[in-house]
């Protein structure tokens, strides 16, 4: 039931639609290559299904269309740059070569955002470094939708951490992940689906386990990576908290419980205790540490050896980070992305308004 | 049916005995310091209970008590030093000032290790760096105990990280995990009790979840982060691989299965792929990013307001991540280390081999 589109055709489409709501030309095609990354490597809830929401955020002037980024502090290799609230798919891009700038000058470069958005995946902000041949790193705190360890409500967002490695033969190896055990994505699945989730994904509203997929809608939360305390939860906790601390209070934006909701209900505390929300980036040249060859060659035999790991029961063996994705973004390009059901009739209506084709 | 002893008494102690095997007594004193704090905060697998290991690895020669450590590259921000297969107990202390030298010129610091041995807690680098109320990281790779998601043997170690960030009122944030389920320590716990362990913390030799303690000793592995696939496995694999390439690959030292083990029996992969272990340290000044004043102000009021959380049924409420390990420390400060077992005896025998009162 789904219809497929060229990735270059949804790139168009979404920089057209950006750029009718006052993007300037070249910032909406940069921040359509950012979300479009998503749906061609499978994230597709951080994909082009999220257009309506920037949509309707730059036309309710929730976020600024135009803005100018500026840096507030830096050091030989950091910065910290207030984003002044443009799209995240904008003004994070910019800020993450930023951190690139500096690791070429400096050895390595870390740059604060605060006064952003959304920003897509994290994925993306990595990759952008290993094509310069360097390590890199992403985070970015979001709005809340998980609890503590031994918490009963949500307290923190998601907070993925993306960290890439470039090898010499072997693609990338690029870790992207959420610091919850599931995204909000899984357990909207699995509701509409009408499964229940297994135990170790949630709570509901009282702080208990449950299976209920529509619990987190009353009052209950995502669990954090190891989910319960006997299995590891408070570790999940502790990334999640890095995350936090390291995206938003070190760049003066909101943490915790106070970052801006991306979408109704708006059920963040008030009044602000920083600026937006807030993003973390760094960047490693690799002759900073080590001779270059001598890295991706060493990189290729790590791959290599882990790929050569006894298979469990049932497997085909363990995977390399970033192996899922890759193998997604080939088969979109080559065949198109999917999108079908809400979200394509959300575009359509979109593309109708604006006269686009979508 | 345990003793307790002062911390200087232990500290006292290990300086002694590490003294008597060569190592120069103001390096015998640091490493002593390191490796006390260990027990002083619980983490005691870590702790004096590893000093007959090191004794060992002395007297065989398989570490070297008069180490040279040299930096063998650089940049403003970077540094990869050699450790000359010094203990890591006396090497890593002097790395992470590195790294946190380097930050006080360029921002922020970051240095790679090889050729080095165990360090104790990752922890203690990282409060190294928060007492020069810079935020503080620390990483290394260990002996491998760790099957990668979806692998059925051992291939990474438990890979610890620590990241530690300075508050004004309230006590650091203080996160020191490793990225495993859990570690060797509580399954040992639980064979030596005779319990059974829950399903996610292992895999026997086929590769299946298993609740023997004991099936780690017949080729079994514990699990990353996360358990199972359902759980969120392949992030806690990420995090391992994450560690094991930035403290390894990135340093040139032996990476996955190739780390060497630190007791019997000697099974990992030969011949090397690198010299030792290795270790990577990180140190970013606060004012590099925002006024430090501004950012303790805002980490307290981020503690206070995760402190208040609606508390999970059956619990107090969460935590803030180094609260556990301060409680120990104070009450240990106060009442001494409890040292009984097997343990106390071989700090006992070595007393009496070496003439020096415990």
């Amino acid at each position: 039931m789904s219809s497929h589109f060229s990735v270059e055709r949804l790139r168009s489409f979404t920089a057209q639609v950006l750029a009718r709501r006052g993007v300037p030309e070249s910032d909406a095609a940069l921040a359509a290559r950012v979300l479009l990354l998503a749906d061609l490597r499978g994230i597709d809830s951080h994909g082009i299904a999220r257009l309506p929401m920037y949509v309707e955020m730059l036309e309710t002037g929730e976020i600024n269309p135009t803005p100018k980024p500026r840096v507030v502090r830096e050091s030989p290799s950091t910065a910290t740059i207030d984003a002044d609230n443009g799209l995240g798919l904008v003004v994070a891009p910019k800020a993450n070569a930023v951190a690139i700038e500096r690791a070429a000058r400096s050895g390595t470069g870390w740059v604060a955002v605060r006064n952003t958005n959304h920003f897509g995946i994290a994925g993306y902000y990595a990759l952008e470094a290993v094509a310069q041949r360097m390590i890199g790193w992403a985070m970015t705190n979001t709005t809340m939708s998980v609890a503590p360890l031994w918490g009963a409500e949500m307290m923190l967002g998601t907070n993925p951490i993306a960290v890439a490695f470039p090898a010499k033969e072997e693609p990338p190896v690029v870790i992207d992940m959420a610091t919850s055990v599931v995204t909000m994505g899984a357990l909207e699945q699995a509701r509409r689906a009408g499964n229940t989730i297994p135990l170790g994904w949630a709570i509901d509203g009282s702080g208990e386990l449950t299976a209920d997929p529509a619990a987190i809608l009353n009052g209950g939360a995502l669990l954090p990576l190891g989910g319960d305390r006997e299995h590891g939860g408070h570790k999940g906790y502790c990334l999640g908290a890095m995350v936090d601390i390291l995206s938003a209070v070190l760049s003066g934006a909101n943490w915790g419980p106070f970052a801006p909701a991306f979408s109704l209900p708006k059920t963040h505390r008030e009044p602000p205790v920083g600026k937006g929300i807030g993003h973390f980036f760094g960047a490693m040249r690799l002759d900073a540490f080590i001779d270059p060859d001598e890295f991706t060659r060493q990189l290729d035999t790590w791959i290599r050896t882990l790929r050569a790991t006894k298979p469990a029961p049932g497997t085909r063996g363990p995977l390399i980070p970033g192996d899922p994705e890759r193998a997604i973004e080939a088969e979109r390009l080559a065949r198109g992305i999917p999108l079908s059901g809400a979200i394509l009739e959300d575009l359509r209506q979109l593309a109708s308004r604006d006269a686009i084709e979508l």
